[in-house]
């Protein structure tokens, strides 16, 4: 019953590939290195699917927009390596390898990150890319990916972790927190996708709530997992939040109720997609693997 | 005869101030704070005063583009505050005052960074801005920005700075980063007020020309200028090439040959602005008055 997140998440990474600059050459190969290795470095896609699926739910072809579905990807990537360079987290791993600064130094790293948030304006820009949806329809989508990302996004939300750090955090704060710091780009996946594939305000407001509940619910996983998981299975280290004295649901909520209130949000996400009938489940399924996700 | 400047330039202030997120109250405010110190410290607004200068001569309105004329301003700000990290060229001095990581620190500066690239394309893509133009135009716009500051234009510029640090850099090479570092988002101006504006294709390609070659005037007399300025006058340190081993039109000209370099390429792009005939005395002077600037 996965077989529809195998095949979008394979012509995802094709598209990734394709729209890349290719390897050599230029005189600045060193930072378009720096952007493959981090862009192609594995994930689980899950921005993409989204957009995907909910443009076809809203009646649009998902190949049409992949990419779109990249953009959202370049946007996480960048987020995730300057994320990792030695003046926010300072961390060594990342998806199970060397962080991107370990790799290609420090100046690299941050210009691989500017330019991958470049990139993705640029693909959700591109004129010959438009023509499939229409303009009208790509600018919006354009709108709503920098909307998410930005200041009142998730550039807000990693300022807001910053000045959370070793201070008491309420339950209130962190929920803004995520909500702009991963909730943001999650629930602009599955609007950019209604968007791109011509909904209705109705479909466009239940996506955006199911979207809004499977990515706080992703979130608290997160942190969860931190404390439960493994390295090997996440591909990071772990316990980095208690390390760092942050913050977070387990140390708010504790496990118990943590994962209590990510069943709940699941719950909500999928009662969320009734306006959607049968054909949404896929997307039901996806909200309850996430939650229920090891790694 | 420097009226329209003034007064482009007003509009420009008045604009960056009016897009900006205001100050204090949401829980990111540390971030809204840093972008608003280095989008409103100051500058020769440049790249805005050329978009709306081409928009005009190409017959549309240039007060109807202010929002695309300081996107760039943006994308141009946040350039330097990632170039003046410690990572970068660690400079801890910017347009007369202390550099964004100086004052707010390096997470908040890097934020701020990727949070002003990113509301430039959010300013870019704003269907309410689109309306004035048509969404056709506002996307080829927003596409002109992105290539011009991604790996292909502006980070791909530094990239080639980084990797020719202390190592010997033939005129050609530099050139090239020059083109890519800053002459690529100057081209993008003009071409973006000429898409803006509704141009033909041999407008479109005459203003490419004239601000190819200013573009590079501009880097040549920058060049001069850390040699034989002050820095009261420059607002940062003077003679840094050299402290750096830095390749420049200077170290590979000498100053007399720079000068005649940027005079040749000043007349250039005068040439090149024959087709809008008598219209456009305002940017001949303009090129004119950069190549003999003393600041």
């Amino acid at each position: 019953m996965n077989g529809w997140q195998e095949d979008y998440r394979s012509r995802v990474e094709q598209e990734l590939e394709r729209l890349l600059p290719p390897v050599g050459g230029e005189l600045y190969a060193g930072v378009v290195d720096a952007m493959r290795y981090s862009l192609l470095g594995g994930g689980k896609r899950i921005r993409p699917l989204l957009l995907m699926e909910f443009c076809r739910l809203c009646g649009g072809d998902p190949y049409g927009v992949l990419p779109w579905a990249c953009a959202l990807e370049m946007i996480h990537t960048y987020s995730l390596i300057h994320d990792d360079l030695p003046c926010m987290d300072d961390d060594d791993m990342r998806r199970g390898r060397a962080s991107c600064h370990k790799v290609y130094g420090e100046a690299t790293a941050l210009l691989a990150g500017d330019a991958l948030l470049t990139m993705a304006f640029e693909t959700a820009a591109n004129p010959e890319y438009a023509a499939v949806v229409g303009a009208q329809r790509a600018l919006s989508a354009s709108w709503e990916l920098a909307k998410a990302a930005g200041a009142h996004g998730m550039v807000g939300g990693q300022q807001i972790d910053l000045s959370s750090e070793g201070r008491g955090v309420s339950l209130d704060e962190l929920r803004k927190m995520d909500e702009c710091k991963t909730g943001a780009l999650i629930r602009a996946a599955a609007r950019m996708g209604c968007i791109l594939g011509g909904c209705t305000p109705e479909r466009l407001s239940a996506a955006t709530e199911y979207a809004g509940a499977i990515g706080l619910a992703f979130q608290i996983v997160d942190d969860i997992l931190d404390v439960t998981g493994t390295a090997e299975a996440l591909g990071k280290p772990v316990r980095s939040d208690m390390e760092r004295d942050k913050a977070t649901y387990v140390s708010l909520l504790g496990v118990g109720e943590a994962e209590r209130e990510a069943n709940r949000l699941t719950e909500k996400a999928v009662a969320a997609l009734e306006v959607f009938g049968g054909e949404a489940d896929g997307l039901r399924e996806l909200a309850q693997q996430l939650a229920g996700r090891k790694s």
